[in-house]
């Protein structure tokens, strides 16, 4: 396979970064073949702006979704994100790594996403998303470590159940764009844990990163699930997190 | 009240600004005093670094949210996160107004969350947090555009429901804060909208805000629902999008 890893971590000497490293050698020492943008350590710039496109369909009022359709086309994204658009699509396996700010990614790694999962080629016009998304053939995975303890990402947990928590990234992100979604690796309580626990931690994120070629991937639904008013058709069972039958009167 | 609107668009000449300008308009003229964070205007940051601070506890490796609790307590912020921390701390009412990028806000304004929504401020040790929160006693709400159809964030909707949605932003945001949450204000397929649908928007929003001050926050859990493991006591019925009863076998 060929795997990108997007990795956001402001500091050189963190446990996050010895998750990378750890993932890197194991990916490489299985065969595959392993890209990192490591996004603090390029600069990355995160702000979407006009500056994004070398030539403007539009250029008196910037319509930024409209602008990247028209730059899919005609190749005419600037440089940093177009080189991130051909790793993206160089990729069997996207793994965002990262540490959980705010039930999500850092910003720089939203901008990541803001600039990089552009319309007309990620997803667009003509029924492009999800299962027939533009990077369908392809899987996905969240690695993150986070300060809170398992019990709280429990589904009557304090945090609230985690697949609600990463919706947003591992449905609205990952899913819409036609990526089939693994189980995150999470590192829990991370701040708390002693040199033995973060260990088991490096051992067990490997052990999870060999088998990942065997993985089954994580329940969704089809576009064909749903009707013509978007709703879920009255035969299909949600089967997710984020989907329920809506109740009579709603 | 004192109200602080967050605004995040690329664009001046956007809806998204008109929607920003008649808020402070119908703010103003009941006699609120409006301050306004216009990120991109601004040039604000999202990238947290060890430059968010002027001087370090920890100065070999970054440890951001050790940091900022060291910061809040030594007033060491660098200034454009003290100013916005100032702002945020003067509010009764916080309102983050954004155009809707990968199911969330653009990456400016999260960074705007990860730097100015510190530890020791906002949240923190000895159970800051939820109705404990550091900024208890205010109220927020999200007021967005976005290119999709209402149908699209029904419970049975393409998309999912709305409020899993934005979960990481009502709960994991505002609600682990202590801010109470108000329903968010939404403008729904605005690249398809005509110019009287726009103006209907912009009356219902200034419609909205004319009666903020009497509008029922949404519901939430206390933290004396849950128990030392951090999970909801028995007798707690979930009232949450994000909680629900553990199965057994979970």
């Amino acid at each position: 396979m060929n795997v990108l890893i997007v990795y956001a971590h402001p500091e050189p000497r963190s446990f996050g970064k010895a998750l990378l490293d750890r993932s890197v050698s194991t990916l490489v020492s299985c065969g595959h073949r392993v890209e990192v943008s490591d996004l603090y350590a390029m600069g990355f710039d995160p702000v979407a702006s006009g500056d994004d496109f070398t030539e403007r369909r539009f250029p008196d009022a910037l319509q930024y979704d409209r602008e990247q359709k028209q730059s899919s086309q005609r190749n005419t994204f600037a440089h940093d994100i177009q080189a991130e658009i051909d790793k993206l699509l160089a990729c069997d396996l996207l793994i965002l790594q990262f540490p959980l700010w705010w039930f999500s990614v850092p910003a720089i790694m939203k901008g990541w996403i803001d600039r990089v999962f552009v319309n007309g080629t990620v997803y667009g016009a003509g029924g492009m998303r999800f299962d027939n998304g533009g990077l369908q053939g392809r899987k996905a995975m969240l690695a993150f470590t986070t300060g809170c303890f398992p019990d709280m990402m429990e589904p009557d947990g304090l945090l609230g159940q985690r697949d609600v928590i990463l919706w947003h990234l591992q449905h609205g992100t990952f899913g819409y764009s036609g990526l089939q979604v693994l189980q995150p690796f999470v590192g829990f309580s991370i701040q708390y844990t002693d040199e033995a626990q973060r260990h088991a931690y490096l051992d067990a994120y490997e052990g999870r990163l060999r088998g990942i070629e065997q993985e089954e991937v994580m329940p969704s639904h089809l576009l064909t699930d749903f009707g013509p008013d978007w709703r879920l058709k009255s035969h299909v069972a949600p089967r997710t997190a984020g989907h329920r039958r809506a109740q009579p009167g709603n």
